[in-house]
């Protein structure tokens, strides 16, 4: 894979010819080059993935997914793409408690019983378990095997399927065992979403709200005006298509449009740190106590999604914010009110916040055993590399539980 | 880590005051730059992994080794670093067989329960397994720690710890799970050799002349001229404290150099190419054969030695390149008798080869089904991309079996 120049967006000039007449109309090709990839927007047609299979020759075809996009994305998938037909598929059980070791291994196995070598492609066509998975087996399989990412979740798509951050979770810990290695190519097809239940909808977006409060204050405004979270009956296909409806030259509040500005944000923080060794970090704002919380539930029966846990995460993260006096008191209360009326918290016991404590000792972020935290001084003014005791991160739970009151 | 000028050698004059008089003497300082680290070679004082355990503050270390490097190894090791006092050590069982997913999960775990984080500092000390295998725990764990080799074999000072290659065997395949991490930092330090048994040396040499065939013209007229092949009898130590002997301002057949020039051909060919996307291949010659042949003993009584296998590998893969017409007849020749005079080769059954081949199969190095080969023109003309058929390679071991007839 060559590397590629860094644009931001292109915005192509198409002359369509329809039933003999030309019709000049401005149809935006979205994509993002990142580092050595494109995040490609795609249609219904994977027109850029055709043409990305078409470029490279590569000796198999492997397409990791889970029972769920099995059954409900992989039939749009392979219409979509002829060149895949003669791919091997291998699916797991849904859910993030099988990102596990025994997972991967047995994924490990039918790659290697299915002969794949370094010019092999892995696939991973599925959410953020299968992206993060399916970017570890790729990584680690002889070394290296191509691999890239067809996102089927909004939140995978606006988050886990870009950056090249990979992993299994291990003995309760959330991605720790794991590499950084970017993708061969993330192909976004809204089209998945029509098949996500609500509840997904809303996981995705407590990625972009994260975006929009670490990196892009227009679009933390947009979200305070709106009144409800968008849902998925909002599709890109109204005005990509437009010769199926009336033309439309302005963008309208589209499921895509919060995409395209999550992947931008996390995008250009990446190119700038891609091994998080300073900056990258500002992503893990609401992660620290975020992951404890998803960890802490991923065995009991009403388990959390990882977005459910990041968005009371950044709820607490903002009130240790807060209590250090790092936080403007402002955002702190508008985020939280904004996140309380969007999204359901949950208060929780003594004992629990004991737990949470003793699994964020294990952070990825904790340096010379204090914990770490990436938080916001405001709307796009992150800190990193930020350290807090254990009493610092009871009290911001306490006024959490507080707040929720 | 920053980044460090490549440089190949330095030679440092220093003036050394000794009992109030001025003693002007060479002292050569070695050392390879390679990726973003460096290749010290030291003395029994560790001068130089001391003053890099001062240079970075590790939030915490770890010694990985095994039960044989814990005996021989440690102790020494232990002596000439005070900043390692208060190191944790974890040992593994010693062996190729030892390496594997499993070893790599309960060093996982023993770091995860001795809270090591992103700052903490993993020390490989052993051979070519524990640098293999630290490097892979070190390069996963928490996406990715700290790490630096010292290897305590000639094996692993003249080929393993360099390069950045780590992984785990598979299911009976070698290290079909790595990744391509380069380490922090290698200190080779000849003392340990003095703990090595003679099959261990010689094991060590076949990596060594696999480096001056590929590309080393004058390290492979000096192994030519040898009627035996070097012993750890022969010591940097006489040189490098010149105050302790008679000054020698001329370097001897040592060792040390051997390793310096066998580490200088790779240092060279991994700059050029650190992921092996191309001319990095050609440190695979003999390899393919040699890792069948080396994964088929694996379980069994009689097995080899990396070195050992590699060694027939590498004398099959000149019967190979003979009989596709690619390596000059004459160094085929040659080689294959300096190969027969100073190791032990042994014949192989049918079945055996089958067998081999069949291991062959999922080589990392094939492409497109087709068995992947790095061959040799001749003395450092290298041959990378070299498809045969599993025909032409049982025709190449029909060939080795009637050459040690």
């Amino acid at each position: 894979m060559s590397a590629k120049i860094i644009l931001e967006m292109e915005i192509i000039h198409l002359k369509l010819k329809i039933s003999g007449t030309h019709l000049l109309t401005f149809v935006s090709i979205m994509q993002l080059n990142s580092i050595g990839y494109t995040v490609f927007f795609e249609e219904t047609d994977f027109n850029h993935l055709n043409h990305f299979l078409k470029e490279n020759s590569f000796s198999s075809i492997f397409v990791l997914c889970d029972k769920n996009t099995e059954n409900h994305c992989l039939p749009l998938f392979l219409k979509g793409n002829k060149a895949l037909k003669s791919a091997k598929v291998f699916s797991i059980p849904a859910g993030e408690k099988h990102k596990t070791l025994d997972t991967a291994l047995s994924c490990w196995n039918f790659l290697l019983n299915n002969n794949a070598d370094k010019t092999s492609l892995l696939i991973c066509l599925g959410g953020g378990v299968v992206c993060d998975l399916g970017g570890f087996i790729a990584s680690t399989f002889k070394r290296g095997i191509n691999f890239i990412n067809v996102p089927t979740t909004l939140l995978a798509m606006a988050d886990a399927s870009v950056g090249g951050k990979n992993g299994v979770d291990f003995n309760g810990y959330k991605n720790l065992i794991g590499t950084i290695t970017q993708p061969q190519g993330v192909f976004i097809c809204e089209d998945f979403l029509k098949t996500l239940p609500p509840r997904q909808i809303k996981n995705g977006f407590a990625e972009i709200v994260k975006a929009a409060l670490i990196g892009d204050k227009k679009l933390w405004k947009k979200f305070l005006s709106l009144s409800k979270l968008p849902d998925s009956s909002l599709f890109r296909r109204t005005s990509c298509y437009p010769y199926e409806k009336n033309i439309k030259t302005k963008h309208e509040t589209k499921l895509t449009d919060f995409i395209f500005d999550s992947v931008s944000v996390k995008n250009k923080i990446v190119l700038k740190d891609p091994t998080e060794k300073n900056i990258r970090k500002i992503l893990n704002f609401g992660h620290t106590a975020g992951h404890a919380i998803e960890a802490y539930y991923l065995d009991k029966k009403n388990s959390l999604l990882h977005g459910e846990a990041i968005v009371m995460g950044m709820c607490v993260e903002l009130c240790l914010g807060k209590i250090l006096t790092l936080t403007s008191p402002k955002i702190a209360m508008d985020a939280f009110l904004f996140f309380k009326k969007h999204f359901a918290l949950q208060p929780f016991s003594e004992k629990e916040i004991e737990i949470f404590i003793e699994l964020m000792q294990h952070d990825k972020k904790n340096k010379n055993g204090e914990l770490g935290f990436a938080l916001i001084e405001d709307v796009a003014k992150p800190l990193i590399n930020i350290s807090a005791s254990a009493q610092d991160v009871k009290e911001a739970f306490a006024l959490y539980n507080n707040l929720l009151a």
